[in-house]
């Protein structure tokens, strides 16, 4: 058995029509209305994952745990343009965060990648995330509350101009308009030989950045896109889907030395 | 203050050949020979990470500890096709890997990907990894060996024809030539609503697992490839690379149902 | 001076909202009618072609003559799938098309390729196009007469089951839905050492193309796919678009050989 | 009957190998020793295209008709970087060329565009090649020599600092290192409502250039890059090639007005 409790995050999928509706039980109301009827909180915590759910109208979902990965794409509430998951994944393998970690970013943006690096250090790690602007701060809290993540994050009211507070952290992340206005600082608190990120979407930000980090004591830098093409899922008619997303961000990764 | 210990993995760098020499301090002898000159372990336990170290001819290294993904990359033996660090990044992240769980895989290949799934489920949780061919299993050893992380890694040597022993594992991942003769057994041990992840070099492949899925309590089933292209960091004359890997494989995800 | 005349097809180009509207000045009426204005024929017959036209409210256009890519990309009616430029133009390049050349191809489609490979061969050259559906023929014909391009164009209303009439010609190019019936007659009018474009848009038509082309005398084949992805053009925020296409089709080429 | 001639380039596949030999009938000694064997220039004239010829010692080589494909991936002699043949097919096509055409390019580079652009314009067209390095010149010319391009072509030994000739041009073509210094040059002997490309390798030139474009008489302008991804023609075992080319240009189109 395997059921949600309380506070899980579910999703109700509509496989008619291939659609998830991602819910937090700790808010639902006890008598949810979809699209297509009424299904009691009571009925969704009896049921376990996998299992059929009617609404009183007959209308079937299947219930199911909500992953991060479900929750970025489906459910975030967006005022940025966020960290999608093929490049929020990468950029976990290559700074090489692990459970127990202590990792800074800056901005928070909508909580995409916060969620990520959050999950992954566990509950032994910790994301300590900078951000200026009081209404980003405000959203992501509402979105990383939602699945649970707040536990291991502390928010830091603050423009990076003025520095960071921490010192030794295992890796830093930077996702600001012009980063090279804050990387001299944002290397500070890194662990040497460990690494930063930073991610901009237009070349001409990854030049400065680059000028930048040659100034600096960084090394073995890499700048990479990722592209991933989805593939439409008729075993007899294989293909790729039509349209994929042609850009996101340029990852940028550099090494911090000590000297 | 951050030195390596006597079980650290780490790298000496050669700047100028912008090459990494990846080490595990725990088989190094006492006085090691690069290509340009002698240096004694001693002196590699007294430097700080970050900070310079010269062989007794001068020449000049630069001492950092390895991430998996350097280890991955550089120092694997490699006896099969690996997982590649954009593929698994995004594996974890999709299969929704946290610290703590059990994760099934099979095969074993190298043990690239065992690697970051042991990294990411940390000390709490558990890999386990079915692989039918002994030298398979003995090479993949003797690499996650080298990386200290064997603790959180179980292997099996078996044949997943005849089924797996787990029960409720979080994620499964098959990485095998046929693998839709072992879908069926491969859901078996999984958590209800929780999802698979099938890894494929050809389209002929992912045909035939599609059509399997289609058959068993599968649904909401993506495929994807994931390209990386790196560009060149000279920011006056910014370009990708002349070439690039054109493709690793065909990732397949699906969740499973209780009916 | 370089003015449209009575049969030119040219483009009214609304610069303001970056938007092209394509018009046969043979079937243009005295008074035009936009959705900024009228704009009478004489006009456009006394502007020099780059120069700017006003409709009688004042909006502005500029004058420009229509080249073929315009005329496929936002003129073409379409039926079917059309064969993008990006392909079109790599088949005329690998097919070795020249003005003068005789060229067979099936099905006409909404005629986007035909009308790159009756341009291409120019007047002293032929493209006979085999279809067998009368709607298609219709549209495309339609489509042929309005870029004044039917003179060189023969077409066919003909299951191409039944074979081919030619003999000798220059280049064949197929692209139809199960080619693979038809690649053994499709290669009989085909001059020695020259050869056959095939196009399909899933994996499976792929494969049983080339298990066919295996049993006939074909040889140095080449399948591939081109991806084109657009870039803004901000020369201060360079970067990509965000979405591209991901697929038109696969192109496989091959060369007839005579034993 | 398809049998080469004096002056035809021909290829011998080496099917075995699959490998191709180009060779240029007109300057073929009478003895053509392979490595493999001899073969005698009588023995080749006399063969159908698509036919078999032995050497001496009885290797088989397939005879072929040269395509300007193989000739400028095979055959050409290179000093410089050429345009591949996906970009020079895109490039024809998007600015429109058609035979007949008047066309400018400048530089000459090793002389593979300037043969696309000659193919195509046929010889009832032009092409009219400036080029300020005697080397170049040199070399291009045996290269379009040697597959009989080089009536419709003229070649201008000169600094396009000094302006260009012509006037009322059908296209001009610019693959220069600083184009934006020419630009406005380059414009002038082109047709108003007609098409000029760029190419360029680096995003520094791209920008460079968009923003000298903003300052001339040009609009509708389009950037883009192109990929070409092979794919191995095993039927049963269908997938890429493992790396593929990563960038060779990105290309700029625009659109001359006269005001």
């Amino acid at each position: 058995m395997n059921k949600p409790n309380q506070n899980s995050i579910i999703i109700l999928y509509d496989k008619e029509k291939d659609k998830k509706h991602i819910l937090n039980l700790a808010t639902l109301p006890e008598k949810y209305s979809t699209a297509n009827g009424i299904i009691a909180k009571e009925k969704i915590l009896n049921t376990d994952f996998g299992g059929r759910i009617e609404t009183h109208l007959g209308y079937e979902y299947i219930l199911l745990p909500a992953t991060l990965y479900d929750f970025i794409m489906k459910k975030l509430n967006r005022l940025t343009q966020i960290v999608y998951p093929k490049d929020a994944a990468y950029i976990i393998l290559r700074l090489d965060i692990k459970p127990g970690d202590v990792v800074i970013e800056s901005g928070i943006g909508s909580g995409a990648m916060s969620a990520v690096f959050a999950q992954i250090v566990g509950e032994q790690g910790k994301l300590i995330s900078y951000e200026k602007r009081q209404e980003f701060i405000d959203n992501a809290l509402k979105n990383l509350k939602r699945f649970n993540l707040l536990d291991r994050i502390e928010i830091k009211h603050r423009d990076i101009a003025e520095g960071f507070d921490e010192k030794d952290v295992d890796a830093v992340f930077i996702d600001v308009k012009e980063p090279w206005l804050y990387l001299e600082n944002a290397i500070k608190p890194l662990k040497n030989g460990k690494l930063i990120a930073v991610l901009v979407p237009t070349t001409n930000q990854v030049s400065v950045v680059l000028k930048e980090m040659e100034r600096l004591p960084l090394i073995d830098i890499e700048v990479s896109e990722i592209l991933q093409r989805f593939w439409k899922t008729n075993p007899d008619r294989l293909r790729p889907y039509d349209t994929m997303s042609a850009h996101t961000a340029f990852l940028i990764f550099a090494r911090k030395i000590n000297y």
